[in-house]
């Protein structure tokens, strides 16, 4: 029987990783890594230096190149559904082809695989009886975001919407508190009933915090993202939204 | 200066402890435990056993009692209010008389202290100037729940909503993807429409998982929980309901 694990890194610290994490780390012979490009070279590095660092014995690393995504298209679901067929058949034959009979694989995904990461569910399509899998959970860019600006994401006895950038855009917040992800366009601009606690690139060196009333920070924000940006070639950012609540602005 | 972490150990492996929550554990000078009594005795026991673990020169534990909250009322946030003052008055009273100038303070707490943990609020609420804190992140019930289950709490492209069992009761679902936590009193029930991934003892050896539609496994669930809560006298769980999509249930 083959095995994979699908293990949780953290968010980018390096100190992010678990025991349990290490442990699977260390009892794996291939690490699959599919390949984003020099983009998230500073990534690639990070992950590398987890497996120099855990690797308990022999082990080969198997990179394939990442399927593209059509990020042209308005269809966003459709393209995120093509592209994760043609992921599929990647990883499908990666299992079958690279891994042998007793061997575990394993795939290394940044912050907690349950959030917003389709590999489970790419596994669990691919899945055919011939190999086991089981996932390790990881610190996500959520908790190590409200982790550093010290706010919890729950307040007492509310609920919280975690959602992306597109959504927040086109369904608005729909909530008191939101976390948004993978937001490409800034979309809290104009959400001024809203406290935000930004977060880029949490947990590695190049970490960036900005908080405040959006109405305030906003423009802040916007151009610090855009700098770094160009900068870096790349940026993953997070954010909470509250709604200030107008008791606590009488002003307001 | 005195410091204080506020350290997320996970939510119930010894293993889902990070690599920075180890250190900060061998950071502490004096570790801070607000006893909930008998009851939860196996939490006391892994709490224990994780700073007998990592802790990295001499310590001492400061214990004290956990006031009471009143769950008779049907005022709940004005009881937990109340409850959170009572803490904050013990908080504020051990940072300053149990702690020297220059040692570190450590709260553990479950899971990750964003997460429905008043820690970092009620911190927060007596930080005078006289202390400087921190949090470290921790695997929440959440990621814990969604790893062992082998799926993700967010769908491609679709929001998800973290609520308790107390709104998820009164507001209902209010979205296709749910994660429900501090549930008392099996909230899902009837709720017909969804799939449930419940679990409960995460990451312990009395971890329970059981997954299936509402219809088919909420009588099953509500029977294990009532037998395991009798048997160990507390019980934690949580889970994630997911709305079942008509295509893929032609029947229905």
């Amino acid at each position: 029987m083959k095995r994979v694990l699908i293990i949780g890194i953290g968010a980018g610290d390096p100190d992010h990783l678990t025991f349990q994490a290490a442990k699977a780390i260390a009892a794996a012979d291939v690490f699959f890594v599919l390949d984003k490009g020099e983009v998230k070279g500073d990534l690639v590095r990070l992950r590398q230096h987890l497996i120099e660092t855990h690797a308990a014995g022999p082990y080969r690393i198997v990179t394939e190149q990442d399927p593209e995504r059509d990020r042209t298209t308005p269809a966003y679901a459709a393209a995120v559904e093509d592209w994760r067929a043609r992921r599929a058949a990647i990883y499908g034959r990666l299992i079958r082809e690279e891994l042998a009979d007793g061997q575990t694989g394993a795939f290394l995904v940044w912050g907690d695989p349950g959030l917003y990461d389709s590999t489970i569910a790419i596994v669990e399509e691919v899945a055919d009886g011939s190999f086991e899998y089981a996932v390790v959970p990881g610190i996500s860019s959520v908790a190590a975001l409200t982790a550093r600006h010290r706010t919890s994401l729950t307040q007492v006895a509310r609920p919280v919407h975690l959602t992306t950038g597109r959504r927040l855009a086109e369904d608005g917040p729909g909530a008191d508190d939101v976390l948004v992800m993978l937001d490409a366009r800034t979309a809290f601009d104009g959400l001024d009933d809203f406290h935000i606690y930004w977060g880029a690139y949490l947990g590695t060196p190049d970490e960036i915090l900005i908080e405040g009333p959006v109405a305030e920070v906003a423009e802040q924000i916007k151009q610090v993202r855009a700098e770094a940006r160009a900068r870096k070639g790349w940026i993953m950012d997070t954010y909470l939204l509250r709604r200030i609540r107008k008791a606590e602005h009488p002003e307001s």
